[in-house]
């Protein structure tokens, strides 16, 4: 299916809404791109950057019109967003998302925005170390999965047209329940930051005297700074949006690493090679599975 | 000072041991590098990468007439391996090793190995994902630093002559007392590895149905499975000749955990936020440092 807005509304121009700004402008998607955000500086620099074709703060005023609209600020505006919204979207107009949490913000945007089926979740997962839209490139999406969380409400049409975007920019596309989305993604992407931010935060005290020796590191703290360093605004909002299966996540790698103390604490051997020989299996497989 | 050596013994031809191997050939730092290990596979393998001149498992013979030993096992095998060389060691050889575990290390192979003045405790921080003499080069210490851990007993000629090894194969040399080194480094390397054990090891049973969808997720689980990718064997020795400060740094790590949990459980946005911050702010100062 080809893909091809009139108009496309991205609320939020950072890492993610600028990148997906450039690359729609660079790939012809639409005859449009306004780009709504508080920030009017971003919004300059999204300009300037070739992100959006013009910029617009009264967001009820932008989407008028419009056949898609993407909502890609923090989590934690996405409410106050669609309340702003409601009533203010024409019939045909998509509301999309480019959220990392999906459960019960889907329900909630669903029941804001009218017609419900016109909203489709979704979640390109695609970053880099530096977020804002200095950082945003056209090539972004080239080669990431998004994946895209419809519900039994959602209209096939609205779905198929956001999941054709996605795909016009490069992504693979991968549809799954908004729950199911939110439990893996708390695994394999949320307790890892959380993880890393624990530990930046509990070694950003150290004085080594030596401060070059955490740059040789390798392996070792400077590789979790990395890990830790996203936007400190999108992982408190992913915290409190997607906080119990966190929370989860947090108690069972708490007890992983008691059991790890107890085998360290009773000098046991096997046990450790055991866990360090299973840590090595799991990185060959990713590396067989990525080729 | 421009080091010479006649004849250099390398106990344990992985991957510190066979780089160091070539680094020393190819810049004809010695006359002769023995290589010595229980695998006959590996020292095969060190011949034709040459790392070494020759190889030989008898390490009471290997070290006959040489001029420096360096240990590059496991740190598991030192002192089987000091107990072994002792009496064998002609009196003007100096012992060095590369172990990531230094305190009462140093203490016993000072102990066992006489004259107690001729070995120095080596730290060279370089590593890469794989292990193994295969994954070896000549470049690996090229701008790494290189922790030596004196003694008040260390020979000051000793000292330098290991000094020297390091800068000429490209590290900056640290110098530290030992218990200095085990305690920073339990904090910049042994506990981030052990929490990306733990991670790895959590989440290896993870079955999302969409294996590629942790091969996508940039700064999560895949990055941790690159941390935890070292050698088993390696990672267990350390453990355990570290122990005490490893589980001081797992007990604080998991009081940092549990306050970032219960800042969840609070919906704490303004404690969130900082601590992403503060996350955020680390890894610019290791990033100017850098510079």
């Amino acid at each position: 299916m080809k893909v091809q807005f009139n108009r496309i509304v991205i609320v939020g121009v950072g890492l993610i809404g600028g990148s997906l700004g450039m690359a729609v402008r660079q790939m012809k998607l639409a005859q449009d791109v306004t780009g709504v955000d508080l920030d009017s500086t971003a919004l300059d620099s999204a300009i300037s950057l070739e992100a959006i074709d013009r910029a617009e703060t009264d967001i009820k005023k932008a989407v008028q019109g419009s056949d898609l609209v993407v909502l890609a600020t923090p989590v934690g505006h996405f409410e106050g967003i669609a309340r702003k919204l409601s009533g203010s979207l024409d019939n045909g107009t998509i509301v999309t998302d480019v959220g990392s949490v999906k459960g019960p913000m889907v329900e909630r945007l669903e029941r804001q925005l009218s017609p419900a089926g016109k909203f489709v979740g979704g979640h390109p997962i695609a970053g880099r170390e530096r977020s804002g839209v200095k950082a945003a490139s056209a090539a972004l999406f080239k080669g990431a999965a998004c994946i895209l969380t419809p519900t039994p409400r959602t209209d096939p049409d609205a779905k198929s047209a956001v999941k054709s975007l996605w795909e016009a920019v490069g992504c693979r596309v991968v549809t799954m329940d908004p729950d199911r989305h939110d439990r893996i993604l708390a695994a394999v992407s949320h307790l890892p930051h959380v993880a890393a931010f624990a530990l930046v935060n509990l070694l950003s005290g150290l004085e080594t005297g030596e401060p070059d020796l955490i740059n040789h590191t390798a392996g070792g703290f400077r590789d979790f700074t990395r890990i830790a360093a996203s936007s400190p605004e999108m992982w408190r909002d992913i915290c409190l949006a997607n906080g119990d299966s966190i929370i989860e996540r947090i108690e069972e790698y708490r007890a992983e690493l008691d059991s790890l103390k107890r085998m360290i604490l009773n000098k046991d051997s096997t046990g450790l090679k055991k866990v360090f020989e299973r840590a090595n299996a799991v990185r060959e497989k990713l590396n067989k599975e990525r080729d």
